[in-house]
């Protein structure tokens, strides 16, 4: 940690930052230019604290070297991890290192045979684990909500028959327990990516994560969100980029792309790409997935309705089936150029 | 509702979208231009879905007329609306209208006397609420993360003591329950801004609630997440503007100082501002409060800290008592150019 | 257009509206609804000014349904336009529909055994037209600006030596005439975007023009610069995408992928991506490259150098010849994938 | 400066940074922690390049420690500037320190009679600067583009009969020498903050510039270019804040109230706010106005229109002169606040 002074910091100043480094463990390293002192502390990682430091008098700004994030970090964990999704009942699906992963489905499910319908276009088109929401989270209280726990049955009926893992969004702490037991990933959503009691419950179960990049989050603030769930000793966590909030107003959101290299360099964590939210609209979806896999995601979570008219639910970025077809055709392509591979479902689990 | 057909939509695409407005109860009206088609939906508010029209073949956009809220909206109520909090055991302070407040005290409570000196200084500055964090939303597992409902306990204590109605953050559905039998206010965080069950569970209550913006979240957004509390039958919402996330780097969050007169002409909420977190630095929290009240803000929320360097979370942006003193002797000096006034407290209940 | 009047806009203030678009030209449709009247201006396109109406008294909003752009509008003009870049002393390479391009070289040219070196890598590599700053925008006045005219004698030596058409920035209306004696390509940066005088002598030339988006520009807003150069005559114009700015600082500029499906979609103008600006760093500048062209980019221009430590301006981004022919390879199966080509450059003419 | 290692840098790597550092003429400090090496560089500053740093093997990221503008920083210049703008034909008027200022008057000079008129209006509300634009910067090359030299004339004019100096906008190096003959006062606009060769040139006069902050633009950046005028000897710079980009799309642009504290900070110029185009609609200017005067600007700049609806440009935005006036004695009120007066203008030179 760098600490910089003030250009007219007194020596006592100066002192006093030197002695707190030293009482918290640290050594302090001074450098005095013809402006400006600068001090650095050096010792164990975390033993300093940042904010303390920068509000002592005389101290201008305070410059962390470490990153703040431990197990999330490529130096903690130096190989890429492969996440397992699945397992018991459903056969396992794996995303990262060279295993990509296609995660579909419809945005909300809206009734058994609908859920069917898409699941088997998803599954036919190359998807291998099915996504669909039974609690939404809605901008409005006005609008649908999701059929709950009724919506979480015909997923897993429909998982188990077709032998794919199911995703579905949780929301709130005290749907963890429910979801827990119909599920095989928890989502937390972009609106809920700091909600921290929420990351600290799904930390506490064994199924994997999908973390959503909140809407305002740097990649930083996204590790450290990741950094609660793996500290309660789930290692389970694929984050996931679908897009921030910027000036640009033709689409919904602007998918950041350049998070997935630096997270990449940063974490050793799997990365997918949700592009159907990013875009919003239909048109533009393929060209953000395809964007995605080629700045080297291990994936996609898209959203596919047979009928997008009728969706309850952001029916106009749903891709038709004969469009994910194609589009999944695509992105195995791109997956080859980076040595990844869409992996066909494993047999299920005693067949 | 306004319907912007594609240049090239067949009239099959647009006799749809007639039959579907209709279908919704609503009458569609057309305009055909050189180019394009537009169809205007016209009846009663929420009985067009856009999202479903933006599904059908042929519509390029859907322009809502209406806002898409309510209860919050100055439509349903054109009078600004005065927030109560307190009573019971401590005299009632009013937000609103002509009535400015000041809620202050420290970031998180460390410990019980702390707390009571923080408090003492507050009152005699002027704040008529005392603020202060139980449970504490940290962006990493590793910080400090609150003395829970001990530190409930204290704050109760001290405005039952003091006359000074409370507020105190909840961050998770768990907590409304334990915390309602504490606090006289609840404050939902930037980051659970759009944690809908958290805004619901409060809605339930009758204590008032203290909305600060997302950081990415639009005005609209905003006075959505007030519907959510609305429209479970509570409301006392006061808004709170604390910055957003923008490309400026020099400091923690931008203070939007337009959502105060856009709030006000949309809402009848009350909304005051958090010039603390916003600037993140002692030094430019002052010029924040200010400039907050002169857009026409109805008060302001600080931090204070007789020792900022021992603080446990947020030592710099917290003000030192005489710097609060002074700042608030300018802020009523404002307020006055709005005909707004900061009270005294009234005596306290049963004296 | 249609114009949304206040929910208590008097009679007198319709007739108003209506008065001013009937004396525009066009004519007025009203649609009376319960809380608000919408009136539609429907003629001849830019016959209504959409700011003069949003100055009359009860107008809450107007919102515009044509695009603001003609010429550089997919309306006007349907097929992708391809444009051609050289002739004369080099050959013509073809930028847009199925025609792929890289344009690479140094950031800045320092001196002419540099750049030929480079320009060999660059040639090697696949890219058919050379880049090279002989005037540079720099955001400190006391950074290197460029060689000016001595650079441009390089360029124009080393390109035709080679047979690759050249590119260059250009900041300064008065700089034009000079730069056009010698360059096949403008480039307009960032920062000049909305240099409309500049825009306006670049278009009254027949040189192609690459003009890059603005930090803060909508893609809108860009298709309206491109509108500038186009007005005055000039058809070749290259669009170019190489971030904005955002909160996110992991990363320089935050590439905006989602411009090229909008830009394709509403222009008809071919579209590169710049992954070294947007990137700053080495080490990402593949990943932004590739995602770009996933996205349906039409090519890339990226900064290449041999030795980034000892170059005067921008290292950091440069990638090593080696890095930039094996990213060639690549962008090369991805642009099959969207059925483009990166060609080889023709016979030189006359040869 | 400080230059951080990667974590498995070798010692080569950080021998070689060591000997560059040298190579500058600085001294290099080592600090080897458990995970990282910090080389510290110590001497004048601007000797050591952070780019060619950053280009080396192994390092990390470099973290500058000197401002890199000079002339426009507070360590530079400790005192408030005060600018004065006018004399021989006007009186001076003063900016900066405790000099208030306010800069009215049409967006456009339209007319000699409505420019008059307007004129008249301002003066008496207690604007002491004329402000018109003869050269406009318009989104669209369909706009009204501004009556030129005619126009610079007619502010002249107007400016010496009432005894105000003028300020209008310069948008082309070609035309700084034509309006140098008129003017008092430059203007550079948003979108021009970073064209250099223009700053260069205002730089070279001894006329005031108004430097308006670009869309994009961190105070930072902004203070960059400042220096470029600086740095041509030209010490008449004054700030203006105008609004940023950001994601919130209910005004045009958030103003940065925060840029105002921070760059007051950081540099001694004088700056104002210009809540007209932040706002882009009169509601919401005299809200932007008093948070710029609160958060301790030196003044505004606004626009006056007695008949908006018939401007031809920006209408909306237009203060009518009854508003301009009461906003003025609101707007002394908050500047007696900060010790700061708008002073009436002293006696025209002659009279």
């Amino acid at each position: 940690m760098i600490i910089v002074m003030n250009p007219n910091a007194p020596q006592a100043a100066i002192d006093r930052v030197v002695a707190e480094i030293e009482r918290m463990g640290s050594q302090a390293h001074l450098s005095r230019g013809t402006f400006r002192t600068v001090i650095g502390a050096v010792g164990e990682e975390g033993q300093v604290d940042p904010v303390h430091l920068q509000s002592l008098n005389g101290v201008e700004k305070v410059v962390p070297i470490m990153k703040p994030y431990k197990l999330a970090s490529r130096e903690f964990h130096e190989e890429d991890s492969v996440i397992e999704v699945g397992g018991g009942s459903v056969p396992k699906v794996l995303i990262g290192g060279t295993h990509a992963c296609c995660i579909a489905g419809p945005c909300a499910v809206e009734n058994e045979q609908m859920l069917r319908k898409i699941a088997g276009h998803v599954q036919e088109g190359g998807a291998t684990i099915l996504r669909g929401g039974a609690f939404k989270p809605r901008t409005s209280p006005y609008s649908f909500q999701g059929h709950g726990e009724q919506a979480l049955k015909w997923m897993r009926d429909c998982g188990d028959e077709l032998g794919m893992p199911i995703c579905t969004e949780v929301m709130d702490t005290r749907q963890v327990e429910l979801i827990e037991r119909y599920t095989d990933m928890f989502q937390i959503g972009a609106r809920n990516m700091q909600n921290f009691d929420l990351l600290r419950e799904v930390g506490k179960t064994r199924k994997a994560v999908l973390l959503k990049r909140g809407l305002a989050a740097t990649v930083k603030d996204w590790l450290l969100s990741a950094e609660y769930v793996l500290s309660q000793g789930n290692k389970n966590v694929v984050l996931c980029e679908r897009g921030i909030k910027t000036f640009e107003d033709s689409i919904r959101y602007t998918m950041d792309i350049s998070s997935i290299p630096v997270a990449r360099q940063w974490s050793h964590l799997p990365i997918i790409v949700d592009p159907s939210h990013a875009a919003g609209k239909r048109d533009w979806v393929g060209a953000l997935a395809l964007a995605g896999m080629a700045a080297g995601a291990h994936g996609i979570i898209v959203e596919v309705h047979y009928n997008p008219a009728e969706a309850q639910c952001d029916g106009p970025q749903a891709l038709l089936p004969e469009m994910f077809k194609e589009l999944m055709q695509q992105c195995r392509q791109i997956a080859a150029i980076h040595k990844r591979e869409f992996l066909e479902i494993e047999e299920p689990v005693g067949t």
